[in-house]
């Protein structure tokens, strides 16, 4: 058996990932063969079989790692002094802001209307990232920064189809107005979540 | 020249458009192809040819009466006694409640990415959808019973986005709980849409 440098592996691992990224992103989860990944990774088969069995193992690892991301990130909205602010400012960075993101989401989504196996994928992703926006809206609420009246996860959910609404608004209209829609997604956001003790009414004009 | 009867001409146009609908429901609108749609509708091709010349002329029908039947029940929104109510209730009732809708837009969305022709089709479907409501929210403005400081363009975007996002809700979690998300769907629109001189705070537990 061949020696492995565990920090050349996890490197290696990475630009595959990449590379998997680019060419999801150009033709779709289904249209990329692992032939196509091998050219862009610039690997041969067998070798890409050392680090991922199957196109669906890569698509299950950058799933991860989004994952993570979107902790990481949450736990440093919560760190932050308005938590809303940084919330609506979180949402829009993953989804007006995100060309990429925009793209593989509407086509995860199509995907898995189609696709049992990829259907999964997509449920058990939703469930993570929900759970992760529940236990980030409980510290909020015990904190007061958050509506206690809320149902955590019932307002997760809506926090999910709003990130999913907004990566569809570029796709049906370039043309869009980015920063107005940011304003009302903001205002709209702040009037939902603010607790009750807080000013409800946030000025449409600011 | 034949002679065509224009009732059973209207008829067959529409037994047409719901054969295509089911195809493009069940293989998508890439891949239900002209010869599935006359198979589905008992018709030859070149008998088709005479209600309609491509796949593209009966996406471009479904869309025109898709949104004919928008204007019909925007009109009837603002005739409701509580337009906000009235409004939360069609958003609804057009994406948490409608399977094929939540099917059929994630696809037409995922195609729009991949086809130019499509995603003209889309971009004309949103910008008039946009302008449909556009005209209901400066309606409803003029009426005192939406926040008149919102701006009716950004605002028909957000509108656009949740319907998008609440589709792909079930597809994201079909064991999603449609009746929670329902209720903290109208509490957010009511505490967004509603004038300051309206109550704002929509208590959570209604």
């Amino acid at each position: 058996m061949r020696k492995v440098d565990p920090v050349k592996h996890e490197q290696k691992r990475r630009e595959i990932l990449q590379a998997a990224l680019s060419c999801f992103v150009r033709s779709g989860f289904h249209g990329a063969s692992t032939t196509d990944i091998c050219a862009a990774a610039k690997i041969s088969p067998g070798h890409l079989y050392h680090y991922f069995p199957s196109k669906e193992a890569m698509i299950q690892a950058l799933v991860e790692m989004n994952l993570s991301h979107a902790a990481a990130r949450l736990q440093a909205v919560l760190a932050a002094p308005d938590v809303i602010d940084a919330l609506v400012h979180e949402l829009e960075n993953t989804s007006l802001h995100q060309p990429q993101a925009q793209m593989l989401s509407t086509e995860a989504l199509a995907e898995a209307c189609r696709n049992p196996d990829f259907a999964a994928i997509v449920h058990a992703q939703t469930c993570a990232m929900r759970t992760l926006l529940v236990e980030f809206l409980v510290q909020a609420q015990q904190r007061g920064e958050v509506d206690a009246g809320l149902d955590p996860e019932a307002t997760a959910n809506l926090l999910l189809a709003i990130v999913d609404g907004a990566r569809a608004l570029p796709i049906r209209n370039p043309a869009v107005d980015i920063p107005a829609s940011s304003a009302h997604l903001r205002i709209m956001l702040r009037r939902f979540l603010a607790p009750p003790s807080a000013t409800r009414h946030t000025a449409a004009h600011t």
